[in-house]
C-alpha cells in the first residue's frame, strides 16, 4: 500500500467549516454525538478524508451511516475504542465534495456506557462553508422516529443497534425533501405520559430540556448529557411531536412496579375494552403540559402532532389535548396531521414500520409541512 | 465495554460448512476473493461474530457488504491491513442467522497492488450447514456488471471503488429472484474483441480460463490469480453474457497505440457513421470463438448473450454472430436477450446505470430466465 | 346487419335474479336509479344482452358506466327519451357473465328534470342468482365522494355530468378491496351545516331519511324520491361519512342570503383568519345530531367520519364533535379517520381529486375498515 | 327536456377544420373509417356537439372512443344503424375544446358486413383550425397492435369487439408521449408469411398499398376499401413493425389447407423443437421483400422493427431478415427493438397485453423512438 503523505490532522476546534447537527454540550473536543440522525457535515476539496472516532458501550454499540453528496454510501457498526476510520479515498480534489456523517442509532437510556465521540478530521485538501438551510425541523418520538426496524429482514427479531436507521427514516426524508436541517428527540418505547409499559419514567417531557436527559449513569453526566440545552442558538420552524403510540399500547400492557419504592402505574380499559376515562385524562393533562413546554422553548415553531405509522387509536386523545391546549393559550400554531399506517406490504424488521413505510410517511408530512412553511415566509 | 470472553477462533479450513461463492484458488490459508459478487456465506447460531480480514492496494481499495438473512445491513471500505471486522452483536444464539459478506468491488486490472483475502472467523456459538440452492448463473460483463456507478450520487465523476457495487446489481437481484447461486467475471471498459479504447488487451474471452487472468504482477502469480480454472466443480446452469457496449464504443474512441511494440488497433466507422463492416466481422469472429470457449467450458449451461442496458448499436451484430456460432456448431442452447436501456430516471452516478436501471433489467431477465431453467428441469 | 330472433323482452319485476344496488322505491315498473353508485346487477348466460332505459332533464343528462365481470367497458351520456341499449353480443352463452349497469353521475339537486329509469331487459339467455357480498358499506359525501372531477383533463372546468364517475371513485374501489355492497348519498356542494357559500339548506342531514330527499319537484315527489326510506332491509356493516369540506368552505365564502324570506347565513372567520367558536360550535352541534340520526337509523353499523382528501382544516372540529357524540351517547362505534390528501399529482379535472387520489384514499380506507370488519365477525 | 334549438348540422365536407386520422379513400360523403385509431378530430367552441354515424355488421359490431381534451371520456358499441350521437352538452361555448371520436376496433376481416361511417356534425359554436403534430408514426401489426384483450377481465375468452382497445394501446401512448400523429394497420392472427394457422393469406405485406385491403366483399368494395392507397400525402417519419408472433405460432400450429384448391402450408419444426431452416428462409425472405416494400412507399421514414410483448422466439430470424435487408440495398434507416415482454402482472384478457403491458411497451418505445426522432430534425 502506497502511505498517502500528505495527510494533515485537524481537531475539530480547528475546523472553520465545520457543520453539527443535533443538540450537542458545546464541547469539541471531542464532539459527542448523543440522538440518532446527529452529524457531523463538511465541505471538503480533498483526495482522501479520514475521521478519528471513539467509542465505548456496555451492551449496544453505536454505528454510523456515510454520505457523500446526500447519498448514503456505508454504513458501519463502530466497535470499542478510538480509531481512524477512511471516510474516502482517491477523490478529484478540484471538486467540493458534501460529507455527513451520521449516528445511526438512538441515545441508549439503558445502557449507561454507550457514547460515540469525534475527535478529528485528517485530510490532504481544504474545507469549505456549508450553506445554511432555509428550513429548521425538529421532530421528537419513540422507536418509529428512532427507526427501529427500518433497515434489515422482516424475520429480525432482536432488540439490537443492528436494525435501527437513521436514514431509512422518515425524519431524513421529510428534511431532505423540504430542504431543511433538522434534529431528533427519540426513544423507542417511551411516550408522553409513560413508556410502553407503564414506567412513569419513559416519557420524553421531563427530559426534554436537557441535552440528552434520557441518558444514565456518570459518564454520561461527566460528558454533559445532562446540561441544560440551549434552545435559542437553534430555533425550529416547525416541531414535529410523533408521540402516543406507546402512550395506546399502556393500556394493554400489565401494571408497571417500581420494585425499590413500591410505586406502581397503569392505564386502564374499561371492560368493554375502551379507554378508562381518568386514564385517558391523564394523557390529555401531560400532553398540553408537553405542548407548553414545546412553546416555551420554540417560540415561533408550528407545533406539528404527526401520528399514525403504527394505528391511531390515540388519535381522538390526541385532538382532543390540542383542543384544549390551543384553547386555553389561544395558541393558533399548533396542528395534528394522520401518518400512513404501516401495511403489510411497508412493514420492516421487528414488527415495526420498514423502509417504504417511512418513505410514505415522508411524503405525506413533507406534503402538509409545504404548507405550513409556506405560509411562515 | 464488557468484553465477550466466549468468542473462539475458527480458520476457514476448520469451518466445516463454510460455503464460498466466486472463482477460487481453492486456497483457505487466506481465502482470496477475486470478483466482485464474490463471498463468504455462513449460517450460524451465535451472540456475535468476526471475521479477520486482510487488505492491500496501490490504488483501489476493497469494499465488502454484510448482508444479514439476505439483507444488506452494512457497507464498508477496508483499509489496508490485516484485521478483525465484528459483523454482528447481541442476536440471540438460539436462532439461525445467515451471513453472507460479499467482496463489492470488482477484480482490479489497473492496480496490481490490491487484493482481499479472508483468514479467520471468531464466534461464541456454532455453524449449520448452509443449503445449496437449486440454480447457479454465471454473469460476464464489463462496468455495467460490476455495477459501476449503481451507487452514489448522479454528479459523481471519480472512477473509485466507492461507486461499485455488487449489491444494487442486476446479477444480485437476478440470482435472488430466481433463488440462484451466481458468480460474476467483470471488468469495467472491456468487450469482446477490445476495451472502450481500442486495446486488444482488454478483452474478457483471453482470461477467461483462469481464475482470475486479468490481474497483473507477482503478488497476484502467488495468489495463483494466473492459474488455470476448475470449471467441473461448479457448472452453471446459465451464462449470461453482458458484452458489446465497449466494443461498440471502441468504433468511437480514437486509435489505440502500444508504446512499446508500435502496435496499434482501430474499430472503424464508414463516414456516414455507420460502422465498418471489416471490424464487424471481427467483432463476430471474436463473439463466435468466445461462444464456443463458453460451451467448451460450462456444457449443459443455456447461453444468453443479454446486453441494452447502455443502447443497442451493436445488438444487430450479436445476433448475427449468436446465429453464425448456432449455425456452425448446430448449438440450440444459445439465446439473446435485449436488457431495457437506462433513462434519465434509472441512471446512476457516473453516467452508468443506478440502482433502477438495475432493478428493471433485473426484472426482465428474470423473467426470461425463469422460462429457460423450468424447460431445463 | 342479421337480428338475433332469440331475443326476449323480461321487464324488471319479472327478472327473478335481479340485484339493485343503491336506494329505490321499491317501484320496479319501472326501476329509477337516483344516487351516483346505484346499479343494476345480472348474471347471466346470454349471447347477447339488452337495456331498455328512460332518460330525461332539463340541464344535466344522465351517464352510465358498464361493468363486465367487474371490469369498465363502457361509458356513455344517456340522451333523454326511452330507449333499448346494447350491452353486449356475440358472448358465450355457455358461460355466466356479470353485468353491472351504473349510475355515473350524482342525484341532482339543481335539476327536477333529471331522471334514470329502468324498464326492461332484453336478451336470449337466462338469469342465474347473483350471490350476496359478505359486508355492506354506506358512503355519505360531497362533490369528492360524487367523484367530480375524477374524470377529464385537469384544464377541464365545466360544471357537467361528464366529469362525474361513480367508477373512478374511492367508494368503488373501497367496497371492490373489501368485497362489500354499497350504496352513496353525495351531493357537490353541500355539507353538514350548510353548503360551500354557507346556504343552510345545503346539509345532506335533512334529506337522509327519505329515498333521494335533496331532489325537487313535482316529477321527482311522483317518483317517490321524497318517501321515507326503509333503512330496516339493508342495515350497512359500516357508515362512512366523508363531509365537511364544504362546512369548512363556508367560512371562507360570503353570507348567503335568502331573495324570498330575507333569511341570511354565514359562518365566520375571527380576525387572525382562524373560525369563530360560536360558529365551529354550531358546526360540531349538526354533527353530533347528523350521528345521532346515523345511529339511530344504522343500528349496528361502525360509524366513520373519514376526512382530508381536500385538507384537514375541519379535523379538528370534527374530532370535537365525534368525541362529544361518543362521551353523551356511550357510544364507543364511532371513529374518525383522516384521508389522504389530494396532491398536485394526484389532481383530476375541476380542481377535484383525480384518479389516483381516489385510489390513494381507497388504499388507506380498506385497510382501516378492514380492521374494523374483521373485529366485528 | 329542453330542446337545444340552435344546433346546426355541418356535413364533414362542409367543416373546414376537419382533423382525419388513419387511411381513408378520400371521399368524405360519407367519411368510413377502417382502422383501428382511425378518428375524426375537431377544435371547437360549442356547448353541444353530436356526431351522426352510420354502422353496419354481420357478426362484430363497431365501437368508439371519444376523447375530450385527449382524455378518454366515453366509449360504446355502435349498434347497426344510422344515428346522431351525443358527444357532450352544456359546455362553455368561449372555450376552446378539442375532440376526438376514435374507431375502438380494428378492421374486420372476418366480417364482409362490417363498416363505420360519419357523416355529419351537429352543434350550436364554431369550428377552429387543429394544428399539425411534429412528428407522423405508422404501426403495423397484429392483434398485440390491434389491442385485443386490453380491455376487459383476465378470464374474458370470447373473441368479440368488446375486448379490442385504440385506446389501452401501446401505439396511442406511444404517439401521444412523442407528440405524433399516428395511423394504424394491424390485423388479430396475421404475420409477415402467413398466419397463425399457417394461412399464407393472412399476411400484411400483400393488402399494404390498399386502402384497407384485408376487407372483402362487395359492400367494402364498393366504400373503396380495395382502391391503392395514396402514400405521398402521409409520409410517416418512423414505421413501426410489430409482427412475427402469428409467424412463431405458425410453427406450432397444425397445417392449413384450402379446401378448395388442395393448396395446404406449414411452418415446420424439427425434431429437437427448433424451426426448420427452409421455413424459416421463407419467412426472412417475406420480411425481406416487406421491408423493401415499406421503403418504396415510406421513402424518408425510418424503419423499427419492433417485437417481444409475447416473447421473442423468432427474434433471432427478425434480425438475421433485418441484416440481409440492410446489406443487399445499404439502406441504414432500419433497425430492430425487443420490446418488453408480457408477464403475470400485465397480462390482460384472452391471453393478450393488458393495459400495462401497453404502458411498458410504449416507454420502451418511446424512449427510443425519441433518440431517432432527434437524430432525423
Amino acid at each position: 500500500m502506497k502511505q498517502n503523505t500528505n495527510l494533515k490532522v485537524h481537531t475539530l476546534a480547528d475546523i472553520e467549516h465545520l457543520k453539527i447537527h443535533g443538540r450537542t454540550t458545546g464541547s469539541l473536543s471531542p464532539l459527542t454525538l448523543f440522538w440518532t440522525g446527529s452529524a457531523v457535515e463538511l465541505n471538503v476539496k480533498s483526495s482522501e478524508l479520514w475521521l478519528e472516532v471513539e467509542a465505548d458501550y456496555d451492551v449496544y454499540e453505536p454505528w454510523i451511516s456515510i454520505l457523500i453528496n446526500s447519498v448514503p454510501v456505508s454504513r458501519q457498526m463502530l466497535v470499542a475504542g478510538r480509531y481512524w476510520i477512511c471516510v474516502f479515498r482517491g477523490m478529484n480534489d478540484r471538486v467540493v465534495n458534501n460529507i455527513r456523517i451520521v449516528k445511526d442509532v438512538q441515545a441508549m437510556s439503558g445502557d449507561p456506557g454507550c457514547s460515540l465521540q469525534i475527535h478529528a478530521v485528517k485530510m490532504d485538501g481544504k474545507f469549505l462553508p456549508v450553506a445554511d438551510k432555509p428550513h429548521k425541523i425538529e421532530f421528537i418520538g419513540d422507536s418509529i422516529t428512532s427507526g427501529e426496524g427500518s433497515i434489515g429482514a422482516k424475520a429480525e427479531e432482536d432488540w439490537i443497534p443492528m436494525w435501527f436507521s437513521a436514514i431509512n427514516n422518515y425524519t431524513r426524508m421529510t428534511a431532505d425533501a423540504l430542504n431543511a436541517e433538522y434534529r431528533v428527540i427519540s426513544q423507542s418505547g417511551w411516550g408522553v405520559l409513560t413508556s410502553w409499559d407503564n414506567n412513569p419514567h419513559g416519557n420524553i417531557p421531563d427530559c426534554y430540556e436537557q441535552v440528552c436527559g434520557l441518558l444514565t449513569g456518570a459518564k454520561n453526566e461527566a460528558i454533559g448529557a445532562f446540561q441544560e440545552h440551549s434552545f435559542e442558538i437553534w430555533q425550529p420552524d416547525v416541531v414535529v411531536v410523533n408521540l402516543g403510540t406507546n402512550d395506546g399500547g399502556a393500556f394493554q400492557s400489565p401494571e408497571w412496579k417500581d420494585e425499590v419504592t413500591g410505586e406502581s402505574h397503569k392505564q386502564r380499559l374499561n371492560e368493554d375494552g375502551t379507554y378508562h376515562e381518568d386514564d385517558i385524562q391523564a394523557f390529555v393533562d401531560a400532553a398540553e403540559k408537553f405542548l407548553m413546554k414545546l412553546r416555551k422553548n420554540n417560540q415561533h415553531a408550528h407545533l406539528v402532532w404527526a401520528y399514525g405509522m403504527l394505528g391511531i387509536p390515540m388519535m381522538p386523545v390526541i385532538y382532543r389535548a390540542v383542543d384544549v391546549y390551543s384553547k386555553k393559550t389561544g395558541d393558533k400554531q399548533v396542528s395534528v396531521l394522520q401518518l400512513p399506517n404501516m401495511t403489510d406490504e411497508t412493514i420492516g424488521a421487528r414488527s415495526h414500520p420498514g423502509s417504504l413505510a417511512h418513505e410514505q410517511a415522508a411524503k405525506e408530512l413533507t406534503g402538509y409541512l409545504k404548507g405550513i412553511l409556506a405560509s411562515e415566509s
